[in-house]
């Protein structure tokens, strides 16, 4: 028997009416054929409501979810889910903050000994790497984030950066042996990465460089790994030859002695002490004096000394080589996006299995009503489904963009990864707030895991680059398409085009009447593509008041370039995000298009549900740029709460299909809540 | 010299530019008597860019805030100021969970010596209970809680529902020989506390009632004080007398030997476990079979039993008696407003700190730009400091209102208490994810305390009512004062009058025409009083809406009058927090008045921000309901970033006007942070 059936036993004779037992019951697929692609009426909801999804249909969500696997992948998936079975990949939630970082690294032994992922495939098979990351989040996000810096930040510098005869460390990567951080941070120095002070100076003499810290500004924080457990780091630091300075490059430097794990002479290292979550990642401070490397240990992809002390580098301006050190490691901030997803799967996960079992007032005399009957409660968690969904499809179509990325596309991959870490990490945020707020007290329970979820994810709009920054430099690449597009000095084939086009011919205009004059009854809304027109001119209209914004405040107000550029901080951040908005929905859609019949009713009444709350979101932007008439706000709301109550009984098996490996659906308050507490030794 | 100061030597030779120190030197006071009580016009910006603060300024500030004090208030301030500063009182940032439960037992003990507080005097004199509680979370969070359990729940049950026989009480509980908890909540009833299962039968023959728990969902959870410390609890269980239920009633139940601290016959206690905060207290689980306690142990101000087994009661009918044991206990809502506008003004002081010394990017070749120069920065933390100004001063009011409350004004201190805490709660948490963010990796540091506060804080959206729940309550009676209004069957009096006599000659359609019709520029904002109007308006017509709706719903849609009230209920949590922000700003608006000149424009900018800010919140309603052309959505931001940039060189005054104790004012970014983390045993 199912366990929430068990559970609803306590409370009533009946059997609750459960969406999963009816998929399994009710094969009958009703004709949902003459749906159009994209264009879909408020037919959906009906459907929707008189439709249990099938067995089929959710396996092709999950599917759909992890990205269309090939079967090479998912039986690596497989392997992974297997290999977290187990029982040291348990929560245990009494451990001291050393207890918890003991066991983070135990972990992270435990699952390189499994061979679940490989260095030399970190780029070429991204979205394994990726997957791996997803999923290590369900257990334990300190082993995520500590696997993510060894094998990612760490292993992926050595693999970007370096060249052939860097090669020979991968095996010992892959096994541990060599345990790596990543040292670019300086506490002087965040964001603004160029600003960093250590110095790598050649001593032509010896062929090493001397790695040093010149100041208490420059000491190297918040490194993950580096208070207790790395051997090695990559490190950041000015490249200092015959007295010139060539800018930053990367040093592979040993940190300390492997067996014993002393530190080795010329370095500090201190710890970043406890912090608000995530204390299984042993953070610290590194401060070099004078410590000296073999000159081999230059990472020099992108820039080389020869033996004598002659610098070379494939690319001759100091800027363009920098940005393209850093682009080499874009890949993290997708793998950041898929881990805050994964955060935002777990917690929908909990919230809406107990909503499904947990009753409060109701009818007096009758028995409670279950907290997923209540509208106030499917308007909080159900778009936030909705944005899961939305937001997973973008994040495969992005790893998979990165893992083939070219030349051409870099830019493209560039924005994509910078704003979808942010929106997605900003998502996760409001996601497992209302999820710990809908569960109320119970959401406070250590064991429930959607606080600490919370608590350990939080990092994440902070490092891989704050989201503000990330999303100032979306806008700013905005900028410089807009600028190749409408100068004609450059062809533009990226994720622009769609927009610009449409943008261009104007049609955002007649979608403008359109949604201005027509009906302000809800039902011409539920049309994905339509609410997409919305999206494009907002974006569009944005980037143009951005730029006369610039020009104004620079020609009139006679600002500096970089005086105007903040002073439109708040536009530059509508304007990224309307740009992250408008994707999510493009991919969507093209998602829709891809999928079989008999889930098109359920993909798209998502995809319009993410569209309408967004649009809701932004309304005062709507309504003052007057592309909507004032009545349709009321319109817009009401939609959304229909479509809300029509996807009440697929919330359930929406939140099956993300398909968290089952040994992690184990907090109380996604099972038998009651027999669980009955338990005085349980909590 | 200022550690300010200090701290900017580090990066550069010059003195930064440092309010606080211009407040000692400048006490040339501008002429600022020619602005009108409330009719503010921009020059209120200019004023406030050329003009510093003087220390007779901020020490008016401070005084505003605590809630102008009188001589006696003020000292047993300083007593607690002065017991807090005994070293226990720190934070101690590696403790496990086992320790931090032992510290705060230990802290709450050593607070308890100090005689700051007296149950006799927890309603007479409950602004020093209030201020207690709210500088006691400057310290830790769990103490706060603890103390607000000891004496406020369980302390405040007993002077409030007990009567003259359980005056014997008191001076245990404030030595905490007696240590008390308070047990309401039940495994399967939280907000509905009428599910409540567990009974209290009389047994005449003993005159004895005997307690007892009938089912595994009625076991009493999530009690703090109860795992581990509490001796005594107060258990609301359904009277039962002769074979009849006289519903819910409160009862003093003996815990645990205060000896030996072992559990006493028939009484299990199970522990909550590890939370996501607040772990230093130890929140448990109760089971009672069949206790026997003695008669004299009924509450019984509600109802009391003779000995033979005769109910009596003063309140005859049994949901009013309810109603009012519950609204006796409303100050417990006051104080977790007080508590949680703490948490605010603490993260706000540790982020302005680190945004006036923390450089970042900047003109290239020049010294990097301070994080408060950013107008990005300035518009995420200067709004907030207003916000935890405008809600300071409500709290102060319903604080005063609470302890003088008469019963014509009972349902005003039930609308207030409840919606407020709802307000400053959801308010609390907006800040410190703000300030979090704002201090970008040293946001993340458990030393920095801004995630510490804000995991220990998290419960106060849930307990002493869940705020949606709670909001529904202000919903529920704003209609019903309504109608009173409206069918003349009552005089108002309370908080509404002065809305609805604006409401109802119809003032709001006048303003409408001058918002719709006037300028596009931001000048004419400027003014508090007419922005006022704005809401209420906004209330106003949102009460009209949510009445028609329900009718509607019942007449036309045929739903009970439940299913009605469940489906407006995004009306009704817009409505309620409508009337929140429109007496915060009226509140606001009386201070103003009676502050003196030389405060006004500070205190008058920082309520137009309050205004603004919260007319940019909702700025979709005032579009759609056309209460403002489409250009004003434009000229409202504009409006926000100039007053927010005319506050930035007084954002560091604002927050040190909080008062602090300064033995609390010494986290490492809010300091000389580059000397701190210089040393490697520092964290």
């Amino acid at each position: 028997m199912d366990r929430i059936e068990i559970l609803s036993n306590h409370f009533n004779n009946e059997l609750i009416s459960n969406p999963t037992l009816a998929t399994n019951q009710n094969n009958n697929q009703n004709n949902n054929n003459q749906i159009n692609n994209n264009i879909v009426t408020t037919n959906i909801l009906n459907n929707l409501e008189q439709k249990k999804l099938t067995n089929k249909d959710l396996e092709y969500l999950t599917d759909l979810l992890i990205g269309h696997p090939d079967e090479l992948l998912r039986s690596q998936r497989e392997k992974i889910v297997e290999a977290l079975k187990d029982p040291i990949f348990q929560p245990q939630l009494y451990a001291s903050i050393p207890e918890q970082r003991e066991l983070a690294q135990k972990r992270l032994l435990k699952i390189s000994e499994a061979q679940c992922l490989k260095l030399s495939e970190v780029i070429s098979n991204y979205k394994r790497f990726s997957m791996f990351h997803g999923l290590l989040v369900y257990s334990d996000m300190s082993l995520a984030v500590k696997s993510a810096v060894h094998w990612g930040l760490f292993g992926a510098s050595i693999v970007c950066l370096g060249s052939e005869q860097h090669r020979k460390y991968y095996d010992a990567i892959d096994n541990c042996e060599i345990r790596g951080c990543f040292a670019l941070t300086e506490l002087g120095h965040g964001s603004n990465v160029r600003g960093v002070e250590t110095i790598a100076e050649y001593d032509p003499e010896q062929r090493q460089f001397v790695i040093h810290t010149p100041s208490d500004t420059a000491q190297k924080i918040w490194i993950g790994n580096a208070a207790i457990y790395a051997t090695y780091a990559t490190v950041f630091a000015n490249l200092h030859l015959n007295g010139q300075d060539y800018g930053l490059h990367p040093f592979m430097v040993p940190l300390r002695d492997p067996k014993t794990m002393q530190l080795l002479p010329g370095i500090t290292a201190a710890d970043n002490g406890p912090k608000i979550g995530l204390n299984g990642v042993d953070n610290g401070r590194l401060w070099f004096k004078q410590v000296r490397i073999p000159k081999e240990n230059i990472l020099n992809k992108f820039g080389d000394v020869s033996d004598d002390g002659t610098y070379s580098t494939p690319i001759k301006n100091p800027n363009v080589r920098f940005n393209s050190m850093l682009e080499a490691l874009i890949g993290g901030r997708v793998s950041v996006s898929n881990m805050a997803n994964s955060c935002s799967k777990m917690g929908l996960s909990i919230a809406v299995h107990y909503a499904c079992t947990r009753r409060q007032f109701g009818p007096s005399g009758q028995k409670e009503q279950l907290l997923m009957e209540y509208p106030s409660h499917q308007r909080r968690l159900i778009p936030l489904i909705a944005s899961a969904y939305a937001y997973q499809i973008s994040i495969n179509y992005i790893t998979s963009k990165f893992q083939n990325k070219t030349e051409k596309d870099a830019r493209d991959v560039f924005m994509l990864a910078c704003g979808f870490k942010a929106a997605v990490t900003w998502n996760r945020v409001k996601t497992l707030q209302t999820c710990r707020e809908a569960c109320g007290g119970m959401g406070l329970a250590a064991s429930n895991r959607i606080g600490l979820l919370r608590a350990d994810s939080d990092v994440d709009l902070t490092y891989e680059g704050d989201n503000t920054v990330l999303m100032q430099a979306v806008a700013k690449a905005l900028l410089v398409e807009f600028r190749s597009y409408f100068t004609g000095s450059k062809r533009i084939t990226g994720m622009l085009s769609y927009t610009y086009s449409k943008g261009h011919i104007g049609i955002f205009l007649r979608n403008k009447n359109f949604f201005t004059k027509r009906l302000s009854s809800e039902t011409h809304l539920m049309d994905a593509d339509m609410l997409l027109d919305a999206f494009i001119y907002r974006e569009f209209k944005l980037l143009r008041i951005l730029i006369k914004s610039l020009r104004d405040k620079m020609k009139s107000d006679k600002m500096t370039s970089l005086q105007a550029w903040n002073h439109c901080s708040d536009l530059i951040q509508q304007l990224s995000l309307a740009y992250v908005e408008r994707v999510t929905i493009e991919k969507f859609l093209e998602e829709i298009q891809q999928s079989p019949p008999s889930t098109k009713p359920i993909l798209t009444s998502l995809c319009i549900l993410y569209e309408l709350t967004k649009i809701e979101e932004d309304m005062g932007w709507f309504l003052s740029n007057k592309y909507f008439a004032p009545v349709k706000a009321q319109a817009i709301r009401n939609a959304i709460n229909k479509v809300c109550y029509s996807l009440r009984d697929h919330a359930l098996p929406l939140v099956k299909a993300f398909d968290i490996p089952s040994q992690f659906i184990n907090t109380p308050i996604q099972g038998d809540w009651v027999s669980h507490f009955s338990n005085p030794n349980n909590y």
